[in-house]
């Protein structure tokens, strides 16, 4: 099944968000190939995780990041000689070697069998929200489709604060109170909320949050209790 | 089979108009699942059709409306507890209840068991064409990917017409008389010709006829006997 | 399975880069279905070419011509009785001609029956490279996804030359040597390479060659020997 070939070129951080939250709708036993990689015939190594029973294949630079991150996963390092074309390319790796390798995990070869365990994988900028006086200090890592600011404050984080809340904008800007979903405002009014990934959300009704508040990827989005 | 996921953010006109055209070509016994959502998380229902050996599931927001037009059909709200998922996100219900809903349907979930029959369903602004004296009215419901532009006026109401004919458009100028392709004018000139839906269609040879003749969906179209 | 929907409206030449390239990564016996199509509706053939254990279906325009180029083959008219629907619409023989066809090619429907032979198919503007004094001269024939500018210019020829090599660009911009892949230079820094499909490629390290350089399809392009 194809997920995505809208991630943008180079963006693996777009990418491990697309994935993370992809994968948690397969079953057990699924094998994912993510292929964002800009650093492709460099020395940048091919893993393969296994977490939670399913295995993933991508560059060793944070694509993995979200997928492994609080969980208990295993790596290891694509070396096995039938997993590795004898002469890739240098510049589509995506091609040449985690596309056959995906397809070799999906026949049955182990992931023992892949190579080397791995302990020190690229985890790249993901950063996790942190307790502050009062609230909660996070922010924005992901636009999704609709020009949505998803942030990597969680959902069960923002339940034990005191209500009632409010969202702080870089800007000093506050939004009041959480929203159930994007109807609860008015066309054209700013809300938050705990988007579908269980993360809290920035939107704009029936409009693009991320254009129309002036917001991208890392602005600084605090929620606390007033 | 995906079909598309790239209607615009809450079009839910342009979704009714590739829902009913794709589905069109499958046969009977296929479902099909249809969401373009903005009201997702609000009361607004939960839909299943079923119209010539098809099962359309959608919400009730018009994304229905071309399916159902003119053709026998039953609608049911689905209210049945194995449909329901038990804590759904509130704005992602194509995830969480509309995909799980035709997966339930393509394995066998009986059509009646679904919930209540429906018979106020929303059908949105869905217009039809008028006759007119000397002709038919109509309007721009479609632009395509290639910037053609498709209307309400139907094949069989135009063959109707006495020839020769010509097409009118909201600022006064007229095409005159019907081709049969895009080639049957010179490179970069506008004409009129029914389309590969049946629907008269406005075109520019080699070109964007929404861009080049500066009109957009509800532009007024006539069709008239010259 | 889908290649892509994402070629630009009529680009032929496109179309017939991203066929021939996706083409070879599938095993014999493959049927594959290509259609760019602004003749559709006229007298423009439809054609049916096997090569290399492979068949492919596409309009007679140009869109075959790397599949073809430089390889047996023999190519077949679409006339059979069996493979022509009664009354196909004048602007959409993708859905009308070219799939059924290649739906019964899938299912067994023999080539030889296709239709005559065909020996003069429209080849298009596709172009070769040349040998000139100390080196070779070519052209872009593609912009891939990330802006990277595919030449003409054949990794075998390339390897015949004596090295140290320089790339020439139109305005006598050169780019000495050769790289291996994307960050052999420093971020923002032009370079040219042997590209995944053998073929010579000028890039840009973390960004678009085809913007930064002002390049386009094309555009003449050099590289010979220092």
């Amino acid at each position: 099944m194809d997920i995505s070939h809208q991630i943008p070129p180079r963006d693996v951080q777009t990418g491990a968000f697309v994935l993370h939250h992809a994968a948690r709708e397969f079953p057990p036993g699924s094998v994912h190939l993510a292929v964002v990689d800009p650093g492709v015939g460099t020395h940048r190594r091919a893993l393969v995780a296994r977490c939670a029973e399913h295995l993933f294949v991508a560059p060793d630079n944070g694509l993995l990041a979200l997928v492994v991150a609080e969980r208990e996963h295993q790596l290891r390092h694509v070396t096995h000689p039938a997993l590795v074309a004898p002469a890739p390319s240098a510049t589509f790796h995506g091609r040449d070697l985690f596309a056959p390798v995906a397809a070799r995990l999906a026949v049955g070869f182990r992931f023992e069998d892949v190579g080397p365990p791995v302990t020190d994988p690229v985890l790249g900028p993901v950063s996790s929200c942190t307790a502050v006086p009062g609230g909660i200090a996070g922010q924005i890592i992901h636009v999704d489709h609709f020009g949505n600011l998803v942030t990597n404050i969680d959902n069960r984080k923002v339940a034990a604060l005191e209500a009632p809340l409010r969202v702080r904008l870089p800007d000093g800007r506050t939004l009041n109170g959480l929203c159930r979903t994007y109807a609860d405002v008015a066309t054209g009014e700013p809300l938050a909320l705990i988007g579908s990934a269980g993360l809290l959300e920035i939107s704009l009704r029936d409009g693009r949050a991320n254009s129309s508040l002036g917001l991208a990827r890392g602005a600084a989005i605090r929620v606390e209790s007033c």
